[in-house]
């Protein structure tokens, strides 16, 4: 496609039709010069194409396709070359669909749990998802399928979220909630990144020229197009203007429209207009090149989503060694709940995907177990959340009967859905119920949760020897919970998010939802570990937790720091040995410290990770390299990423409060304090090398207002601007060095 | 003084001169016309008038006044009597001195324990802040001299003071910072109220508008004069059109100079120059008609200091009884601590008195002990913090020689002043250890605490069987501690102020004191008990806790709602009963709580008190009226208070977590509900009693779009505003029965 060439060719009208949808899920073709439309669709775990058989459109009417673990379980396996692999997966199926862009994956950051869509995100922290959800484009892109990084930025809950403004300092923005994006843009280049339905700070994140072009494309390099979400454009000119190329879906011309009318009377320019068309053009010819007549093996993609929800289940607690049971032994399992028949494996809305097929957890059970293991099944309580007293009175019975018990528990149905927050963190009353009447009868209980946002577990999982969160784990789940039981896999997954006591410990609980069209970030960066680390409080379970069937020690730490400022690497490495009994994957965690800095900063924060699988007894190296920016923090007076020098507290372990190697290493970095002013504090100058001096000499002349005498007073005015104790002193302090030293300092 | 007149005899330069101090503490006098310098001085417990004999200024070279308790004490008597009482007196002081204005009292709100000035301030909850500042105010004025509310506003720490911007929203403004001097301006009047020294959202207080015109003025009706805090004026023409009047202190000239470049350029406007003349003139001939030659009986003020500071005391724990101790009693009491004979009565800084005596608690105690009872004494520590394990041992022997030990501890001077912020909330180290070498020897300890902001008592307190909050309790302290350990008085003090189980757990923690010359109040307004309620925090001793040597039952709770909206009254009655063995004083504390509301309100705010006073026996009813205010919100979107209809909770008790008596009323108030828009969210318009409707017949007309039949559809687009949905539907949703709606609804 000569892309200058058609930009010429087309009229206005054509130019403006082309930045905005044609329909439900297709750009806007032209068919005299032969530009073809190109389909975007849903979602991030798996293609969510419209059946377009279907009469109407409805959510469930899509064509059938692979049903991936949804992010909350992909997040947790932090393995990026498995995120990598589900990609290729939905590429492929995506290119067989005919389908030029795939809208995911979600980086959005886990703010507070009761987000109704944080099935669809990965992580409360920006490490985990900006390296695991790069991975996933990397996979999507090498199919020459585009993803769409959504939703950008700061969309952190579903309440009021096309009004709702995040309110949030550049800082918390910089370090917290666009760094994902920043990350994956910079180095997995993207196609498209979606913008967000809510407002940023009043603007909405739709038409917000610093996020769409001065952050997005002038700092961060974007060379993509930038589309809506879904109904996400008020002002389709602001949009445009600000940097967004593409609305969705179709406003049936009226945008179009719009956008003539603001060409023609000046209020845009038809070139910044032309540059997204640009945009939309380069999409459409990147499309047009893919591969044709791709055939997907929806076998070897249902083998990929029950190795995925496998590697991403995390084994929360594992008391006397229970798990895994031995499908060998001679024993009764007792399976109860009506979820290891049903399962819950996906969220509702957008992302909602019609499986080839789903398999459940009972059957891959009694399917894997040996000829002397007795499974028997029990519902337990009924999905409606109806009290039932004969299911639970059936269940009781079983579980006495039996060896161990396995409960599946986890959260209704509604209760994870696009477009409603959650307003509990608790699992349905009948459910724990029914888990207080089995642990009576039997103390041998396995819990095995299936949820997407994160359930209370302090006040029930005392009642379990083991607990396995096993996620919204895509349609071959319930297989991947059976290889885990059993032992077939060894849980390798880890908490890419805090499990607090209680929902009210989080750090955004006294500012989610927000009420009337605002929401205060009034936690700024200390979101997630960083606020349960700072604020010295117990969690249930603390980011980065997963036990293992085995064990991993960890030794040898040694760091070594090269260059200095920008330059800096520290490397970091260190042995891990596999000390237990069988073969198993560690997520090796790398945590950052900086405890002396100008400004406030977390505890420690992730800044590198590693999975590792290692056989009995074998030990491997392990090696990370630290750059400036994994030391440096957003200074918000400076608008700029800064680097201090000094000791940082390098921390390895095995999740944010099981650390097990510590060091500190010394960095060197350029001094950028500001030049002195005549409105910086007395104390400022005082610290100053040549202003203390300075000041010190000048106020001996001030005799007689006891200011040269009495160290009380000079504490006292130590916060004074300098200019103000030269007005009170009046021409008592002679000022003719510190002004000399003002005029030599800027010239 | 005919002011008018004086105004057009005055020079531009004569007018300019008036408003900024001609000294340290004296407004310019205009000799020319015979308008004389009025003096205005330090503070809020106590005078400080410079001593004229002293060479040069010192903050020790004040005259004697008396040292009355600290805010901090002051506000835990909760006795607005008792405060009128102390301005009265602290008003005939400064009479005698030819001071026209005291300035105080501080009412900011002690946002965190670390801020070094709390010992200045009264509460953590503007209604005892507002109530008790303006009972002193009305104490002092009552004399014929001007007080000055102060810091107007958002100063709440020391760090930075002179440059931080207090990052804060409207709503948390109004509700918490600017509450207590709302209330203040519009009961007590007071002559003047001083603008601070840091930024508001990044104005500089002292130059604020909307602080100190819009709100202060204009919505408050204040009358008085604006003062600068000491050097809080930065751009003395900036200030003046802000509102500000009186620059204090002397700039010798600078900044007058500035000020008529300032009209002669047309920079600033003459009237406006001229409006803060005239307040400068009213309040020299307010002060030109005090009473002269009044003299000042400071045996009877020193009386008065003593029953403040045992009015202020707050019995924390008493376990079994063990206070009051007997005097009569055939027993040996060992006194331990320096503070004992060495007090701790105020803290550093502009508030330092030169006092005329100072009592001790060992001398006290000595005194007031029977014939029988013996009282020894050990230091214990020094005040300079250093180990001394002689002085320890000489403690310990006394405490095993002992019946009861009574220990003395406090915080080091050096950690309350103004200027710098505390860093931790700890006693030091040396009298920790003291106290458990003391308490191993003797299981009978009381500990009285002197410290003017909260000290931790959760990792030590269990040592103790009472301890005694005595505050910095003014030059009488000594004495009235060992009123009230001999139960010559009952204590009657409570907290007006949380005491945190850690540091950590305060709400400001991660945003104090900012960093940048920015702080965040991130917290909004969950300051204080609002917040550990709101989060379910323990706490070590909560808001409104103090103890008594008699016992109070509550009963007989009625409420009755007369009127509605605006003009609502809630009146709450009660029964308290002395239903112990003395007489004695409660503290009856009315909370309301508003559980449904459109925004997010605390769990219960404190809105009315009252200190009874019963014999045993003897019961008393006690009344409260809350009025529309005490039931509103700020509403930040309709930028007022705002009052929604439904059920309040009441809830009457002895502290914030020891509520005797709820009762839930039911206020009615007019909708507010904003006309709806095309830009509101299809929820919203659901929920409109004439909008739903329309808006569901509308979308049946939306035939193959699916929304009509899919209820996931319409729930995922509740968000959406509607003009997007009608964008979207292209010509498909029928509006032109909404369309009408919207002209009637805005004719």
């Amino acid at each position: 496609m000569d892309i200058s060439k058609i930009l010429t060719d087309l009229t206005l009208a054509e130019k403006a039709a082309l930045l905005s949808g044609s329909r439900a899920w297709d750009t806007a073709p032209v068919e005299r010069l032969g530009i073809p439309s190109v389909m975007l669709t849903d979602g991030p775990h798996g293609l969510r194409k419209q059946d377009p058989a279907a009469e109407r459109f409805s959510l469930h009417a899509s064509v059938p396709a692979t049903c991936f673990p949804t992010a909350a379980a992909l997040g947790s396996s932090w393995d990026p070359d498995l995120l990598l692999r589900v990609g290729q997966a939905l590429g492929d199926e995506s290119l067989a669909e005919g389908v030029a862009v795939l809208l995911g994956p979600g980086v959005n950051i886990k703010r507070s749990p009761l987000c109704g869509r944080n099935f669809e995100y990965l992580s409360e922290d920006p490490v985990v998802s900006g390296h695991l959800g790069a991975a996933l484009v990397r996979g999507v892109q090498s199919r020459g399928v585009g993803a769409s990084v959504k939703h950008f930025a700061a969309n952190n809950q579903e309440t009021d979220r096309m009004r709702v403004s995040a309110q949030v300092d550049e800082r918390t923005l910089r370090e917290i909630y666009l760094a994902a994006f920043e990350h994956i843009v910079t180095v997995a280049q993207p196609w498209t990144v979606m913008a967000a339905y809510n407002k940023v700070n009043g603007v909405h994140a739709a038409q917000h020229p610093w996020l769409l072009t001065e952050v997005l494309r002038e700092e961060w390099g974007f060379d993509g197009l930038v589309v809506s979400d879904w109904g996400a454009v008020s002002d389709p000119v602001a949009a445009v203007a600000a940097g967004l190329d593409l609305e969705m879906p179709t406003t049936n011309g009226t945008s179009a429209a719009r956008l003539v009318e603001a060409v023609e009377t000046g209020r845009l320019d038809e070139a910044v207009l032309d540059r997204a068309v640009r945009r939309v053009l380069e999409l459409v010819d990147r499309a047009a090149r893919a591969r044709t007549g791709a055939v997907v093996d929806f076998e070897r993609h249902h083998a990929l989503a029950r190795r995925a929800a496998a590697e991403s289940a995390v084994l929360l607690k594992n008391e006397r060694g229970i798990l895994p049971l031995d499908p060998g032994a001679d024993m009764t399992v007792a399976v109860i709940g009506e979820f290891a028949r049903t399962p819950r494996f996906q969220g509702a809305g957008s992302s909602l995907v019609t499986p080839t097929r789903v398999d459940n957890a009972l059957d891959a059970l009694i399917e894997a177990a040996g000829p002397h293991l007795k499974v028997t099944y029990s519902p337990g309580f009924a999905l409606s959340g109806a009290e039932d007293g004969a299911l639970r009175a059936e269940a009781v019975a079983a579980a006495t009967a039996a060896d161990v018990v396995v409960v599946f528990l986890g959260l209704p149905e509604g209760e994870e859905t696009e477009g409603t927050d959650r307003e509990h963190l608790g699992l349905p009353g009948t459910q724990l119920r029914l888990l207080e009447a089995v642990a009576r009868a039997n103390r041998s209980v396995v819990v095995v949760l299936a949820n997407g946002g994160v359930v209370e577990t302090a006040s029930w999982d005392h009642r379990a020897r083991a607990v396995l969160e096993a996620w919204l784990g895509g349609q071959a789940g319930g297989g991947a919970v059976a290889d885990l039981l059993f032992g077939r896999v060894n849980p390798s997954g880890r908490l890419a998010e805090t499990i607090p006591v209680r929902l009210q410990d989080n750090p955004s609980y006294l500012d989610f939802p927000g009420s009337e069209g605002i929401v205060s970030y009034g936690e700024r960066l200390y979101v997630g570990y960083r606020y349960y680390d700072a604020k010295g409080l117990e969690v249930a379970y603390p980011f980065g937790h997963g036990l293992s069937y085995t064990t991993f020690a960890y030794s040898d730490l040694d760091t070594a720091v090269e260059g200095q400022g920008d330059d800096v690497v520290v490397r970091v490495r260190l042995t891990l040995t596999n000390t237990g009994p069988v073969r198993g994957r560690e997520v090796v965690q790398v945590y950052v410290g900086d405890p002396v800095c100008s400004v406030d900063r977390p505890v420690r924060e992730l800044r590198a990770f590693a999975k590792v699988g290692l056989v009995p007894g074998e030990s491997a190296p392990v090696e990370f390299e630290l750059r400036a920016r994994d030391l440096s923090f957003f200074h918000p007076a400076r608008g700029r990423w800064t680097l201090e020098s000094g000791d940082f507290e390098i921390a390895v372990g095995a999740s944010s409060r099981d650390l097990r190697l510590t060091a500190s290493v010394a960095v060197e970095a350029p001094a950028y304090a500001a030049p002195l002013t005549l409105e910086d504090p007395v104390g400022q100058w005082l610290g100053h090398p040549e202003g203390g001096p300075l000041l010190r000499e000048a106020v001996q002349t001030m005799e007689g207002s006891g200011i040269a005498h009495d160290p009380d007073i000079l504490r006292m005015v130590e916060a004074l601007p300098l200019s103000r104790l030269v007005a009170m002193g009046g021409g008592r302090l002679d000022t003719t060095r510190i002004d000399s030293f003002l005029t030599g300092q800027s010239a």
